[in-house]
């Protein structure tokens, strides 16, 4: 596997660095952001991986959030993938809530989108692979997000409680199946059987977990979609009714920003540090 | 003076927004950003006032420098202006480092740029007036800056010093004259007569003061200008010779992008916010 390195930038006295590779899951050259603390020269450290929203690329979440801090902080490693597969052979839509930018962290099973659009099985595995053959982390992971990256997280981590230590989300997508984004997203990629959505919705999978990792979730009172698009009452009725307690903050004033992200992002990082440092039982 | 508001967002428990006026002196419309700390709902704050660098605009450094974090800290106000003036009937260059984009926080003399570009008196007078006079803010000023800034900061500093407590800069522009960047641009500006560079140049200013606000400088070893634009050594003989001390870090392996800025604002805004809390003498 071929890394090229685009970006190396020191930052918080570790490295913002971001690559290229060929990604055999989404048959197209793509681009992910590895933020490395100042501790990864000394050993090896783990991850957190943050999965942004519609629109972004891997560039979004780095520029803006300011997690360097708190990553060089805590002692952990950062890495971002791109939203979605890329290229001009890649497929796309003229909107911005479906094709390129809004690949929704799913495997997607209907034409054009199923050859390329598979950014569930690239995140869950060869990303991972990838960065743990070549950087300095141990395979301790946590995952997060902000919106349709927020979704990602959730679902991701649902599945896969034994791969995660953690989950958190910014302003997520809890039910696609119950909102436009999702409705638009999962009949385009996965077609019109709701029975396949319930595997990418975290409403559904949280209503029937048998393991969950700790979950916490901060939402802005002033989302402009808050009502419309991401419901966070939906998630946690769900999971209380399972028995589980996912930690959802609410908070006056805030918007769907990047400010929002910036301001509670070294809450997350620290909730994903305790359980990534945290003994193993 | 009317102030449109573009944008309100919460951000570290304050508030990141964006106005835009007409200038008087720039004989346009501008925008500029006013981070407001929590505090500043109980009482007026001091400012620190932000000049950005090359091609930037009101909006690279509140979304990329992670400031508001330190400003919520410390009680302060950040102002962030434009670095030139805009729009369509204001003459431009196809160049990044003349024009829109590249105002080099001087007063032009030389045409086609002398009725729009002002913005040394815009930052030093219009701005500053408009703010006090409709933000909750006191009149303790301090001011910083990145690259063309960083020139701007130390410069309107260096000849304002009882209207500025402090002042500090990330890879400055510090000796215009004697670089490209620099040469440029006031040949444009201001014309080949030399003599009239000196008011818009910090090593030649420094070597003449007579009282100087606090300076720290940080500037990056990897920083691609280093040598051939910056050039900070320059000034730090200036200033040392003269008998002045500046503060000048120099930090292995920052290059000039956001990512330095970033990793150092927090010990620039406590340097400011030390000097603004001061009992004045």
């Amino acid at each position: 596997m071929q890394l090229e390195r685009l970006e190396h930038r020191a930052c918080f006295g570790g490295w913002q660095d971001v690559y290229r590779h060929r990604s055999h899951v989404l048959d197209c050259d793509t681009s992910f952001a590895v933020y490395l603390p100042p501790v990864a020269a000394q050993k090896a450290v783990p991850v957190l991986y943050w999965l942004s929203g519609l629109t972004c690329t891997e560039q979004n979440f780095i520029a803006k959030a300011g997690a360097q801090r708190y990553a060089a902080e805590h002692g952990v490693a950062l890495v971002v993938p791109d939203t979605s597969p890329r290229g001009e052979h890649v497929p796309d839509a003229d909107n911005y809530d479906l094709g390129k930018g809004a690949g929704f962290y799913l495997n997607a099973t209907r034409e054009p989108w199923s050859r390329h659009y598979r950014m569930y099985d690239y995140v869950v595995d060869e990303l991972p692979a990838l960065v743990e053959a070549n950087f300095p982390v141990t395979d301790a992971r946590a995952v997060s997000g902000h919106s349709m990256g927020g979704h990602g997280a959730l679902v991701i981590a649902l599945r896969n409680p034994d791969r995660y230590r953690s989950v958190s989300a910014f302003a997520p997508i809890v039910a696609p199946s119950q909102v436009p984004w999702g409705e638009k997203a999962f009949t385009a990629y996965l077609g019109d059987d709701r029975e396949a959505w319930k595997d990418y919705d975290a409403t559904e999978l949280v209503a029937r977990a048998t393991q969950v990792p700790p979950i916490l979730i901060d939402q802005g009172e002033a989302d402009e979609f808050l009502r419309s698009q991401l419901r966070p009452e939906l998630f946690k009725a769900a999971a209380e009714k399972a028995g589980w307690s996912p930690q959802l903050a609410m908070h006056a004033g805030y918007d769907h920003s990047y400010y929002f992200v910036a301001s509670f992002i070294g809450k997350h990082v620290a909730h994903h540090a305790q359980a990534l440092y945290a003994e193993k039982l």
